[in-house]
Formats: structure tokens, sequence, C-alpha cells
């Protein structure tokens, strides 16, 4: 049903995620999609992260730019060329006009994914690849948050190319060295 | 017009912002309204700007650290104490769904305040500030993208205490000084 919901979704978007098609798609009953989701939208976020999981994987090679860079690309490709970006615009939109769907997306995508990235980043430090007092979640923000911030704040397009400046920038900066 | 359009946004949301409650509001005719913006959402962003003016200005005292703290920490109090949190993410999340009200956001609040942010940054530059290479656009995207990213799409609260790690890491980087 996921695997079904999440083909929807990058197919056709967020307003085709319903129960009734996720019941077609799967040959499963809408009984079980109501009994599982408490709407389409908890379903929808789900399935994003789901769908998501593969491509988006961190590596750890013990190189963190290399890592990051590998991460991070896979991410602007997964939104650009895989065709996320339309459903994720759609669901994090929807997230601010309705709060049951808001909960879903970042306690299902948003959150799980954030930790994720703070296992990697966490091996990094314990390593000494980053400082000891490097705050964690604002190189989450440093980096996958800039993405959102070009698509959903200042829609402005943006290709891989953008990856190895954001990493090199929260590695180390952009103050002159001394 | 812009002045009560503004009112009414922060007061009671982006649904208040129609063109009969703010030509009541404003003492104005609805034609002058249809006139000048092609719908609520255009003039809804419009009055987001006139309003977030004064309180987002950039200072420029020379000490470019003190500098972004002080804007950041303004930006930041703009959206958690003085009402602007939800009518932004009413506006974000709209846009989204609506390519009009998109562009009106984009063209109108969003990229003027980005380029206003890179006059101050390019000066810090010029400086010797910031890195001759320094990409000052990542910059935008690190410090006022960072907070969009924990409201919007992350959806946990935060309050001024990140303005300092966000500079911080944004002018020195995370990983240990070499």
């Amino acid at each position: 049903m996921l695997a079904a919901a999440g083909r929807l979704l990058l197919r056709d978007g967020l307003p085709a995620v319903t129960f009734d098609r996720v019941a077609a798609e799967a040959g499963a009953s809408r009984t079980t999609l109501y009994k599982w989701w408490p709407s389409p939208g908890a379903l929808a976020a789900e399935a994003y992260f789901a769908r998501s999981e593969r491509e988006l994987a961190f590596p750890d090679t013990g190189d963190l730019r290399a890592d990051l860079i590998s991460q991070l690309g896979a991410f602007v490709r997964w939104l650009m060329d895989e065709g996320a970006q339309q459903p994720m615009a759609e669901l994090i939109g929807a997230a601010q006009l309705d709060p049951d769907l808001a909960r879903a997306w970042s306690q299902t995508y948003a959150q799980p994914r954030r930790e994720l990235a703070r296992v990697r980043l966490r091996a990094a430090q314990q390593r000494g690849q980053l400082r000891d007092d490097a705050d964690l979640d604002v190189i989450v923000d440093q980096l996958w948050g800039a993405c959102y911030h070009r698509l959903l704040v200042l829609r402005v397009p943006f290709d891989d190319s953008i990856v190895e400046p954001l990493v090199d920038h929260a590695l180390h900066g952009a103050a002159p060295r001394t």
C-alpha cells in the first residue's frame, strides 16, 4: 500500500493520493487503509518517506566531505530529476494549512530524515572531523534546509552545482581563513 | 491600502486579506484595489514586505558578525513574537498550490529581501570580511533559509538562541580549525 501510494504521489501529485485510488492501485480494501492511516495526507507523507529511503541513504566511507556531497547530490537529483519536487512542495504547502498533515509530515518524514543525517554527522564528530562544539542540527539546516529555501521560499531553480558550495560553506564558513 | 492589508494579515491571517475587507479597512474602493493588484494573494505578499521593511532593515556598523546577529535576531522576533509566523506560513503554503501567489511572493517579498541581504554581504566582502570566493546566496540560504527550514519543513519551535550558532556556523563552518 505504501509502494502504491508512493507511485501515485510521484506520478500524479498529492491530489491523486486518495484512499480510493490507493486501494485500487494496491489491490487492497479501503477498510484496511482506514485502519492504518488517519487520512490520505498521513499516508502520502509516509509513502514519500518510504519511496525516498533507498535514494537518500547516507553513505559512510569515512570521508565526510565526499559523503555529504554524495548524499546531498542524491537529494537534489531526487527533487529535480526524479519527480519529487512537485509532491514535496504540495505536501509541505498543504501542511501549512492542515495541522494533521503537518504532524504527519514532520513525524513520518522530516524529523526521521533529520535523525538519519544526525547519525552520520555524529559519527564524523566522534572521529574529530567536525568540531566538538559544532551544532549538528544547524548543519542539517544549512545543507538540506538551504535547498528547501530555494525551492519553497525563493522559488528559484537550481541544479546539483549547488551541492559543493553548500557543503564547503557548511564545513569551512564564509569568513577569511585566519 | 498596503498598511490596511498588512494589519489584516498580521492580525487575522491570510484568509482575512480579501479585497472587500481591505477596502473597508482602508476606506478605499474595491475598484482601486482591482486596478492595482491582480489578486488578494498578490496584495498580501506585497503588504507582508511593506510591513516587515522597517523591522527587518540591515544595519551596517562595520562589524559583520554583530550586524548579522542583529538582523537575524530581528527576523526571528518578527516571526516568533510579532505575529508573522502564521501569515508567513500561510503565504508560503498557499504559494505551493497557487502559481500566481507563488510569483507574487517570490517577486515582491522573497527575492527583494534576498537582494537586501546581498547588498550587506557584498559590502562585507569588499572590505575583506568575507572570502573573495564566498557564495553570497549560499550565506543567505544558510542564515534565513535555516529558519524557514525549522518552521516550514521540520516544524520544530525555536527562539533567538538559534541566531548566534547560525551566524557562527555561516562564518566559520563546522570543521575543526586547522
